[in-house]
């Protein structure tokens, strides 16, 4: 593997190390990067809080939390190397005189100081602050940006503005974690690399795309959270957004950051509107009643612990998204996400146009049409549902549909499949801003999503019950049934 | 099933009975219909050779070569019910008296008489006279012609016509059996039925097409026979020209024969003509010298029992075929076809053109194209060849071809891959015309035929020497290496 990571020496300052997402997965990820070499010696990791506390029994506490959450033994040269590069620096973050003690221990002359901000977004604007007084806020000194950036457009932008006053876009990496999946990024081999799909990748060859996050985990203790954003602003915004963008974009002519995000920014720009007027047609929310997740009884969301009564907050959205440019007239996008549904799974569906004309009729009176399955997870993969003569006499030609299947897991045995936030993290500590949302995206993709948290509010329609463990409520269903289509199953 | 094998009550009339065709393939066939209930109650078996012999006798010569021929334990009960079909009649081909004993035996008013003539060509004519004699060539009889069916466009043409004094061209039923096999009639449903390949089949999209029959087996102690024949007319006048009409042709309006048929002699009518002038350019034919097949020790051709010695028989064609029409302009599909060659294989590689421009260029200078392969034999399956990404980490996008695999083997299992025998012998009994080949098919694939072997005998090069158990003469890895090309491995 060649990779220029030996020669980007980092100071990674992780402010919020103590939290939830520090611990479970970007400590973990780093222990991935260092036992996978990836890791520049010189590279430090500054763990930032405001608890008092010595490096040692900080590095204490990342072993702690390694053992606990690493899917793996531990295994104790790695850590003994990891060890080493750790660093605790106690910061109020308020206090600006405090940044200065990052600056005794970061070098910028010798690392580039990488700031990764896992602290609620309230805050990023006080630390950029805070390390431009310290000077590592200066070129080439990056920012990494955990979601959500901002409720809705104006809010994000407020964010937004607050760290542009002291970094550039360019030092700019906002996290969306779908983009550092694996099979997310399969999207982009799959369709550029691929003539047989290159050249089927439009309204004369596709009929529609459907794109499904479906999750069996409900609010997982965090009602209050979850109930001030909902599924729209939780998951589609961002997650199905990107997804759908990595689909939908024109081929960029080069692979480097601008140029695909220019074009997912494009696809953005060309969604079509939904509001007031469209708002029945477009759009289907829905929200949890008890039911039965995997056999085992799950509350209502209503009913789950800290619940207020009334919410009216979507556990679940399907959409029916138009593309207004020339290669997707016509085609439209069904996105669907939920929470407590039938299964936990991400899968992409590109259905093509039907035959035109059919031979077979005398056995079947529609031939189905191809489909391309790409499956993000579980069991990630890559399935074409082609028609095949069933084999047998007989005298008409009997057909069926069947798969040709890849299954990364059996493809790829070998490798071990990388968390995303490692991906993630090496690529901002490399300089690599492609798998990282830029402002623009993330405003448009705001204003589009606004639009829908908009039409929703004024229509005052509740949204639609489903049963827990079910696929959503069947106006999900009809969305599709109307355009005589169906989710794939 | 739906079939009106049951409405077709038929007198099979079987010329050659104790032939080695009818006794590998044909009764086995008929047992394995009769198994599947495919056969009408009041059908009969008649079997036509010179010896006196009872039915009684008939029978129990048939039940022994069931027992030796069929690949599975002989079921009582089955064998009851073929036994009650089968008739024996004695006859002197010569004789058209004896043709009234035929009369005896089929009933003109309750069965349609199919004659099957598994007998040398040059008897055709006068069991035809024989057969309208006695009254069993008026329609609805019908004819099954078995190959080869002359040895070049003047001798078909005379055998042809002693059929057709006596036969319409609908009631005469020519075999290639390649057009039996469960994977060639896999290609129309492969082709008509799927979109995803129906809108990428040709010249736009496909760079070239490849296919191959390889047999390891030698010239099984028939030289002289197959020297007067040699891989040319053996395998590629029928079989190979029959393969690539249906991956070539024109979609047809319905599925019936002569929709079909018309189809592919327009295919033929395409090729372009092979002639003194491009021989050495188009054109590779080869001759097996000793070798190891198999991990055997193999003789040479010319050492092989019978054999003559400077022999220039090709027992390996390799060709560089144009078809010059709308679709297939600038599409070169290369043939090969061999004996004692390194595996028994048959496939046909649909090779499409690589993409336009590559994004990946810094992990691969020069993507490789996507691949349909289509696996006759053995192991029958599809699968088509795409770039996926490795899993794992790196400054660069790394890619691997990997497959989407569909083998009938496991997608099929419970279903039994029928003989080519028995679908042949099943349709010529309903009456269904679409697999067998029409006269102006074999005429006009024998007219180009003729034009390469009137070539190389011009020419008077000798066939290139090739090692037993390789993949032929090295200069068929040079026709498509002169194209920048490489047969599939």
């Amino acid at each position: 593997m060649t990779t220029t990571a030996q020669n980007s020496a980092c100071d990674l300052i992780l402010f919020g190390t103590k939290g939830d997402l520090a611990r479970r997965k970007l400590l973990p990820a780093m222990y991935q990067l260092e036992k996978a070499d990836l890791l520049c010696a010189e590279s430090r990791i500054i763990g930032v809080a405001r608890d008092d506390m010595s490096s040692e029994a900080y590095a204490e506490l990342v072993l702690t939390n390694l053992n606990k959450f690493l899917k793996e033994p531990l295994d104790t040269a790695v850590w003994q190397r990891l060890q080493q590069k750790l660093v605790y620096v106690q910061l109020d973050l308020a206090n600006e005189q405090d940044y200065n003690k990052l600056t005794a221990v970061a070098d910028i002359t010798k690392r580039v100081p990488v700031s990764y901000f896992a602290t609620p977004p309230s805050l990023f604007g006080v630390i950029c602050k805070g390390l431009a007084a310290a000077g590592l806020a200066a070129e080439p000194a990056r920012v990494v940006l955990e979601k959500p950036i901002g409720h809705d457009l104006a809010s994000s932008q407020v964010i937004n503005d607050q760290v542009a006053e002291f970094f550039k876009e360019s030092q700019i990496y906002r996290i969306d974690h779908y983009l550092g999946k694996e099979t997310v990024l399969n999207l982009l081999a799959l369709r550029f690399a691929n003539a047989i799909f290159a050249g089927n990748w439009d309204h004369n060859s596709i009929d529609h795309v459907q794109i499904t996050v479906a999750e069996e985990v409900g609010v997982e203790g965090r009602w209050s959270y979850y109930d001030d954003a909902g599924q729209m602003r939780d998951m589609v915004q961002n997650h199905l957004l990107q997804v759908l963008t990595l689909i939908a974009m024109e081929p960029p002519a080069r692979l480097d950051a601008d140029s695909i995000r220019d074009e997912k920014l494009k696809v953005l720009k060309a969604l079509r509107r939904i509001d007031i007027s469209n708002i029945q047609e477009k759009t289907v929310r829905g929200q949890y009643a008890n039911g039965f997740v995997a056999g085992k009884a799950a509350p209502g969301y209503l009913e789950e612990e800290g619940a207020r009564p009334n919410s009216k907050t979507e556990t679940f959205v399907a959409l029916k998204v138009d593309i207004d440019n020339w290669r997707w007239a016509g085609v439209p996008f069904y996105l669907r996400t939920g929470k407590r549904m039938a299964a936990k799974l991400s899968e992409v569906v590109i259905c093509f146009k039907p035959q035109p004309h059919n031979i077979f009729h005398a056995t079947y009176s529609q031939l189905p049409a191809n489909k391309l399955i790409i499956r993000l997870q579980p069991d990630e993969g890559v399935e074409i549902q082609v028609l095949n003569k069933i084999p047998g006499l007989g005298e008409h030609m009997r057909l069926q549909e069947s798969k040709l299947d890849l299954s990364f897991d059996e493809t790829f045995k070998s490798q071990r499949i990388a968390d995303a936030y490692e991906r993630l993290l090496l690529e901002a500590m490399l300089g690599n801003q492609y798998l990282f949302v830029r402002r623009d995206e993330v405003e448009h993709a705001w204003k589009w999503v606004d639009g829908i948290l908009e039409a929703w509010k004024t229509s005052n329609e509740p949204p639609k019950s489903y049963q827990a463990g079910s696929w959503g409520p069947v106006s999900a269903i009809s969305l599709l049934a109307r355009d005589d289509r169906n989710w794939e199953e």
